[in-house]
C-alpha cells in the first residue's frame, strides 16, 4: 500500500495548516510520497514568508493518490479562481482520499466536492466558509471530521490531529500513537474535543 | 521592537521543527521578519521532501537579530561540519537571541554557544546530544529551557511550545495566549511538562 498525496499549494497558504500534516505523513516515506504541486508550478509563498519549491500536477503514476489542501489567507481570493476550483476538481476526481485544513474546506465546497457531505472548517472564519457552497453538513464542534474519503479539520494545529486521525483509519492506532511519540506530540485523540468552537461563539 | 530571525537551514532539517515556530512568530509580521537562510542560499530540502528557497546570510540590518536553528537528521552529519559549525558561531555572537529545537541543540553545543548554560534537548536522542558539547547542564525533563537569551526545546512540535513562552517573554502571556487560540492550538505553557522524558527513559 503507497500513495501519492498531491498537497496543493497557492500563495499566502498558512504555514502550519501544510506543515503539520507533512511532517506526520513524511514519517511513513513508504507509504506517502509527498508531492507539493501548484496550478503552474514554481516558488509559492506561506503568509509567513516560507517560500517552497513545487510542480505541476502530473497523474501519470501507478499508487492511488490522495489530495491535501490547507487553508489560509490566500483562500479569500482563490474561491474566486475558476482555474484553481477546476484543478482541485479534477484531482479530487482521480483521488482516493481528499483531506482539508483550516479555511481550505472552503475551497473543496466550491468545487462541489463536499456536497451531501459532512465537514468542518476554521472556527473564527465559519460562518464565512459555510457560504461557499451548498447542502454541505457543517459540523461546528469537531477537532476534525471524516465522512467516506473525505477528512476534514478545524483550525490551523488541527491538522496534526486530523493526519494522525488519519493514519490511525488507515493503519491503526499503534502506528498514529508512534509517530506522535516520535514528534513528541500530544496527539488530541478525540475528534470532538473543541473547545475553539466555544471560543469563537459556536457552541 | 522588531527583529531579523534567521532561521538557519541545512540538507535534512527536520519540517515541523521550523515551521512550527515559523507559524507562531510568522503571526507578528511588524515584530518578526523571518529569514530563511544556508551556508551557499538556494534550495534546501527537509526531510520529509519540503523544498525551500533560502538565501545567504547579511548582516547588513539596522535591526536586531534572532537565531533560529531546528535538529533532524541532516544534524548527525552537521556537526562534523566545521564550516557550517563557523557560520553558526559567527551568527551568533550577532544575535540578541539564539532559539534551538530537538536535536539543534547539538549544533549550538557544538558551535560553544551553550557552555556554561542550561538547556535541553529531544528525548529519544538525548544521550547522543549530550556527548556534542562539554560543560552544559543539559535538562533531561523539560518542555523547553531558557537560559538568559538562549531558548531551547525538546524534540519537534515542542518548538511551537517553547516559541509561544519566548512571546510570552519578549511581550507577554496575552500575546502568546492569542497567537495559540490564533491557530486552534493548545499551548502547553509549563515548561517543565516532559511525559517524554519518561517515555525514552530519562525520568
Amino acid at each position: 500500500m503507497s500513495y501519492v498525496v498531491n498537497i496543493i499549494l497557492f500563495e499566502e497558504f498558512e504555514t502550519l495548516d501544510v506543515f503539520g500534516p507533512v511532517e506526520i505523513l513524511g514519517r511513513l516515506p513508504e507509504i506517502f510520497k509527498l508531492n507539493f504541486i501548484s496550478l503552474d508550478g514554481g516558488i509559492i509563498s506561506s503568509s509567513q514568508n516560507a517560500r517552497i519549491d513545487t510542480s505541476t500536477y502530473d497523474n501519470k503514476h501507478s499508487e492511488e493518490s490522495i489530495l491535501f489542501i490547507p487553508g489560509g489567507m490566500g483562500v479569500r481570493e482563490k474561491v474566486g479562481d475558476e482555474k484553481l476550483i477546476n484543478f482541485i476538481e479534477n484531482i479530487s476526481r482521480e483521488s482516493k482520499y481528499i483531506m482539508s485544513v483550516c479555511t481550505g474546506s472552503a475551497l473543496l465546497a466550491k468545487a462541489g466536492i463536499l456536497k451531501g457531505k459532512k465537514a468542518t472548517t476554521n472556527k473564527r472564519a465559519f460562518n464565512w466558509v459555510i457560504e461557499q457552497g451548498k447542502d454541505i453538513q457543517w459540523i461546528k464542534k469537531a477537532r476534525w471530521v471524516n465522512d467516506g474519503n473525505i477528512f476534514t479539520s478545524s483550525g490551523v494545529s488541527a491538522g496534526m490531529d486530523m493526519t494522525l486521525g488519519f493514519i490511525e483509519y488507515l493503519i491503526g492506532r499503534e502506528k498514529a500513537i508512534e509517530i506522535s511519540n516520535g514528534i513528541e506530540y500530544k496527539w488530541n485523540e478525540d475528534r470532538e474535543w473543541d473547545p475553539f468552537a466555544e471560543l469563537y461563539g459556536l457552541a
